[in-house]
């Protein structure tokens, strides 16, 4: 019984390769969260069990798939970012796309029993959407890194004060939206400092700067400002001898995979690791 | 501090919907699943516990996304097809296909200590990838589903005889990958049958014919066939009121999702079940 | 000296070979031919040179292409049809619509000294873009084909009083403008009987229908109405043999390309022509 | 009569926008070109009417389409680049090729009898072809131009020799082709110096070099080597002003079109005219 009868069906598979040089962001969603939220109790406005299985699934991520960078998370959102010299998968979107999200999904609903042991899972079980993005550019992947990291503080901010106008205040939900609308940043630290005696500046920085998770290496002295075209060069793909590909390897398997929260605007925190544009594993830190 | 200066990046997003008015068959595979086999001792050539964890998730699947009309698994992959009509996530490529990964692989964690209740899972843990393929005509649609259980019948023989040859002849992989060179479907049932006086036929259907998940409606009387044309009418959008879709939403929800091990090659499966094609609920059956 | 350094940069090419088994029209358009009109003189509201010279390139490209199977032509416009089975540069979106504009804009160029004999051409050139879309069913073709039709009609019914109210009612085109707006199909036609004793129905076919193009053969006598579905039917692809090939393209070959004013929304048109859906050539009618 | 009920067809159109912020390259190719050499008797191994006729058209598009920032041609073929911040058509794949091969067709045809007057087209007429590819970096960019520009030195080379072989020594093709079986360019330099004491080197530029098209503005004092990923920097998009980028527009306008035959693999041509990389118009030279 020959196959081929039907197997013309697979000339209908169309290719979706991404575009050579770019750097790869696959951001994942979680899909209905505000009911699920509500199901399992999450802590408003923020719930830092939730938030912690989120970063140990990004961590398992990161191990399991050495090719991606770095990656940013808030809320029931992550970015993970492949290097533009990428080639897993022989760069299609379907399956980078398919591979994080099924990998992030797996260790979230494997870890759910650790952050929530009194909370067992029930149908539907949370799930996670995904996307692809090619940058083009060091300026225009530091840029989209930025754009989740300052959405992340326009919305702890917001929905800090939120749930404290209701929590601490009293409100009901429409009353704290109509004391917010038209509010700018200042306003709202204003509001809790003057009336709730809260210093938005002390709330704790997984709230106020997201996560970032990344392999941890010696850190580089802070140097004068490496400029994103310096940067472009940088991420320059070199070349390698299959050895030192097979040296980076390893060191980046013996490397730890950190979860810190961390200003990623700024140029210091990419200027003193430089392995995460550059590609290249820097020095294991010494154990203290 | 407004957003705007980095929003730009907003735009390198590039759109990936499907052709309208066209099958999408979604199909996941198990990711390295020859190493996992092996670390968690699966039986061969068919791990029954492990087909049925798939067909658990398969059908959690189909309960949590009701566009899918029809699922065929087979070993460490699973098809999901959505109706052509179907407009969910506006038919976008990586969100139907990320969606449907991802919650597949929710249940599949979720359900393994049920089906291998002292197999702990460990990293790095089972994951999936997938992509999604259209097709334009009925034809087109059954031709790939045929292709899919005609690879499972050939693969099935194949892997039942060298186990056997292996398990009950005593030979090692190399001998029996040698024994099998050039055989063709009627040696591999007479070495069987001659030698171990197994009869193929007799294997379990899950084995030989694969799972197919869809909803449960009374069957149709056995007609006269209907040709792909016809279904390809059948199968045509018809512009249905609000009323008539809440209804049929309805009725998909109360409908039981069946695992079977069915021949969907043939005509009868498709003519018994016409809902398939034409997305029209059927009656649900009495309870017997 | 190798060209093996460079050569890298082919991989930057990607894909984009359009799905199997549908129907592809490349349409093309008159760049800023607004502008155009005005520098050669066009007549209003229809030049019958200009048609005539866009229906000569329409036939040239329909004899250079032979896979095209049918041509549709209003004002500055032309859509043409590849079979669904066409596998023509493989299918690749920038080939066929590239050689089609670039077929049919070389043509305009060669003719135009033949249409307007004392109007010679000066930079900038005319020239046309295009795109290419698909269709998976005969009814989605048909109803694109009845979509350019019906906006003729549309465009041509206004585009007549507009000019008649401007040529003979001694209005501007503000003014005509403004008696217009609101108008339906039969306000239309009665501003034009009633002022200016002008039947709209006399216009000529080639106004009022557009321009269709295809190949010649002896109609099939009207008989029961073929619906979408059968002619899906019609049109699906029948492995053919070599022999079989060669005779229907030599057919092709020897068929008159035929340029006609009918109207393509209702049955009989199709109905009458069936090689228009099925590819298969017929039968070349005596000369009479 | 309303259009509604067709108009659906438009869904079935598929976005095509190119990545932003890469450089989009436009190439296009005559179609059957080696029979349209023998038909129009075409010189051997280059025709310089033939070439002369590419330049001229090529001019023209650069004419028309200002967004171009340079081309390159050789043989039947012309690459176009379009800068990385270009919004023309959105950016969108089928409209840009599209409209290059149309519009380079235009002139293609137009110029015809200018550069060869005593010979008339007929049937088929010439035509091209047409592909856009991105390239994210100016190395990429470059590397591409270099590609074409080294594949004109080998083809010239080769054919150069290969005629010289016939023409001169009274070879047939046979015999031209095995005696440069495995020939280097060496090989080939020495079989015309020494049999037909022909210089290689004294070849016209434009068959050695092909054609670039460029505007022309005051040249850079040769500097230092500018870096390509400096060179990036020089092409990062700036926010413009309305007021600038009208005068941009305008000084790109007056500027005089120029065909020439230089290398543009090396830096020199580039650090030169820095506005081929920065999309800023340089100073128009004095008249002289």
């Amino acid at each position: 019984m020959a196959n081929s009868k039907f197997e013309y069906v697979k000339r209908f598979e169309q290719p979706d390769q991404l575009l050579p040089n770019t750097w790869i962001v696959v951001r994942l969603d979680g899909r209905g969260f505000t009911k699920l939220c509500a199901k399992y109790g999450f802590e408003k406005p923020n719930d830092r069990r939730a938030l912690e299985l989120m970063n140990m699934a990004a961590k398992a991520v990161m191990t399991d798939l050495p090719d991606i960078t770095i990656g940013y998370g808030v809320s029931d959102e992550y970015s993970f970012v492949f290097h533009k010299t990428c080639s897993l998968f022989e760069r299609r979107a379907s399956k980078l796309v398919a591979t994080t999200v099924s990998t992030f999904t797996a260790y979230y609903i494997h870890f759910w029993p650790t952050c929530f042991p009194d909370v067992p899972l029930s149908s539907p079980l949370p799930s996670f959407d995904g996307r692809a993005v090619c940058y083009p550019s060091v300026q225009n992947l530091r840029d989209y890194m930025s754009w989740r990291q300052v959405d992340c503080h326009i919305n702890n901010l917001y929905n800090t004060t939120f749930w404290t106008l209701i929590q601490l205040g009293g409100m009901d939900a429409k009353e704290a939206e109509k004391a917010l609308a038209g509010t700018l940043s200042a306003d709202k630290n204003e509001i809790m400092f003057s009336r709730f005696n809260i210093n938005y500046n002390n709330e704790p920085e997984i709230f106020k700067k997201g996560s970032v998770v990344f392999r941890d290496y010696e850190l580089v002295e802070p140097g004068s400002h490496i400029v994103a075209e310096e940067a472009d060069d940088l991420a320059e793909p070199v070349q390698q001898s299959k050895t030192q590909q097979e040296t980076d390897k390893k060191r980046r398997a013996k490397a730890r995979v950190l979860v810190d929260h961390l200003d990623i605007i700024k140029n210091d925190f990419w200027d003193r690791r430089p392995w995460l544009l550059s590609n290249k594993p820097g020095k294991i830190p010494k154990q203290t």
